[in-house]
């Protein structure tokens, strides 16, 4: 038997639209659907967006275009963040990927066809430097990019001086091309206001429930089949380097779910759930395993519940001294995966 | 383009022999191959160590033994070591999987057909209590058990009082069952010596690389494509929360790669490697993307290496706070995976 995730798609599509609805009918709202949909499947999330009303994504490498493509269809626009790297392109042309241009090197390697191009307005990490923008605006207007866009560094700290910092650096990069459709905002974005928004906005985490949506919908629940229960005496350990000790006679379950199942080995200190019920995780999370202390419970059921609708996965994410995102990209492959809702 | 994961057979299979050499030429090594393999694949290096001369392998859930089956063929045996859960029993029957019974429960469950039972020795995790194991020697015997097994919590730590307390705990729980063949080391337990060793050897990480095995040889390299490099000036910030500050004129590159392909976000610290020569990682590791401070090298490569024979995969877990385990069975979906060696 293996773990259960359980992936809610209206609750992805609900919150798509609750945030399509923070931005004006004029802006267009994307959705990002990178590291296999946030680890959630692109090939089954990407057709339920698109058949609420996605008519753009993002990914993040030719490979992840070609798997969406597949799974959507002609219809809606794919861009490829990474852009356009050594043997992408044949990939690109044959499955209209859109290579989104981050560096000159990638505009000269570029031939022709459809493109976005990524301005840096202080991240640096990808887009062109404010300087190469200048040197090359005849050239990059004359590819026609569909969408010059810039990626914020710090959009879930509202008030960091960065957020306007880098709305005046695209501003300034972005003014020599008037008519040209821009984006800067993803769901961080999409929460600083109006002003944030522009053409489009690029949404990912918020779809799948994390923060800094405080509004989102949970997606996930994730249930780990109990193995085994047993009693431990006062002063018997439990686990991988005896990391913990018995103050008084505890029910132990031991579950079927470990790091190799992207439950981080620092993520110790978070609960399992039976009906609402907190169990503390005791000692070391193991490989394939987790020991639980279910003494509060009358009767252990099959399953305890890692990740739900009161351990969220931002809560686990504090646990594990991480954020949501990387619970939701660890995700591992041997859970059994169970979708509801979608069209 | 994607990151490229190299993993080398024949390294695992000479970590196998060199395990099997540890102990007595009656003593069978196994092999554990559980959570894909650690990572690495487990329908390829199952048949490699089976080439090798492996004849014993070990799964963590039914399903895994399902996949190594149809990998390996009739010939070896195949021991899960959750046993039998809930809706296990076609599959075992069906792939000859042989469970490893690990509670009351599951003996009363079991109807008949090859089985192992395992004993609880003190780590309190899978298998049968001192009391139970009395209450149902006749049972058990009367099962036919082909092996029976525990495990030890503490034998990377080779002092540790733990280790005798349990070498003496099974003892005592096996000497009913004097013909049954019996096995109590994983790759630390090989390494405590041959009271350990019993009939049969479990190694898992030593196989894949990993301490406690100081001598394996390492299995995985891990290289990231260079999407852009670009000169940060001094005052400027990379990444997200603008976490690296630029105190002089930096040499960045962008690397396709990130947590989703489970490079820990806590491994900040540690470097990428061009030809030997070390690059630290700046900012923060996000989803998709790691940022490098690459002024040390005159020209950057096509790929930088996140794992090799400098940086293993316990040297990377000590910068991201974890085990090497952690590492390898985290590896994650989005890499280009290339086996050499093998048979």
């Amino acid at each position: 038997m293996q773990a259960k995730l359980t992936i809610d798609l209206n609750a992805i599509c609900d919150n798509w639209r609750a945030l399509d609805a923070l931005s004006a009918q004029s802006v267009e709202t994307g959705a990002v659907i990178k590291a296999d949909a946030y680890g959630l499947g692109a090939n089954i999330v990407g057709p339920a967006l698109a058949a609420a009303g996605v008519k753009t994504f993002f990914v993040a490498q030719a490979e992840e275009g070609v798997v969406l493509r597949r799974a959507i269809g002609a219809g809606p626009r794919i861009f490829n963040f990474s852009g356009l790297m050594a043997g992408d392109q044949q990939a690109l042309d044959e499955y209209n990927v859109i290579p989104v241009l981050n560096s000159v090197a990638q505009i000269n390697a570029f031939k022709t066809g459809r493109c976005a191009v990524q301005f840096d307005s202080g991240m640096n990490r990808l887009g062109l430097e404010p300087a190469e923008v200048a040197k090359l605006t005849g050239k990059i207007a004359a590819l026609g990019p569909e969408l010059v866009i810039s990626h914020l560094a710090c959009a879930d700290e509202p008030d960091h001086s960065m957020n306007t910092a880098q709305l005046a650096g695209f501003r300034a990069m972005s003014v020599d091309f008037p008519k040209t459709a821009k984006s800067l905002a993803a769901t961080g974005g999409v929460l600083l206001g109006s002003d944030y928004h522009y053409d489009l906005t690029r949404p990912g985490i918020g779809l799948y429930g994390g923060l800094p949506f405080v509004g989102a919908k949970p997606v996930v629940v994730l249930d780990l089949p109990v193995i085994q229960v047993r009693d431990v005496l006062v002063g018997e350990t439990v686990g991988y380097g005896n990391n913990w000790t018995a103050g008084k006679t505890t029910k132990i379950a031991t579950v079927s779910g470990g790091y190799a199942d992207g439950i981080l080995r620092s993520s110790g200190s978070a609960n399992l759930y039976a009906d609402g019920v907190a169990c503390p995780i005791v000692g070391r999370v193991s490989m394939d395993l987790i020991t639980v202390d279910v003494s509060a419970l009358k009767t252990v059921p099959p399953m305890l519940s890692l990740l739900n609708n009161v351990q969220t996965v931002d809560v686990l994410a504090d646990h594990a001294g991480t954020i949501g995102y990387e619970i939701l990209t660890g995700l591992g492959a041997r859970y059994k995966c169970r979708y509801i809702g979608g069209s």
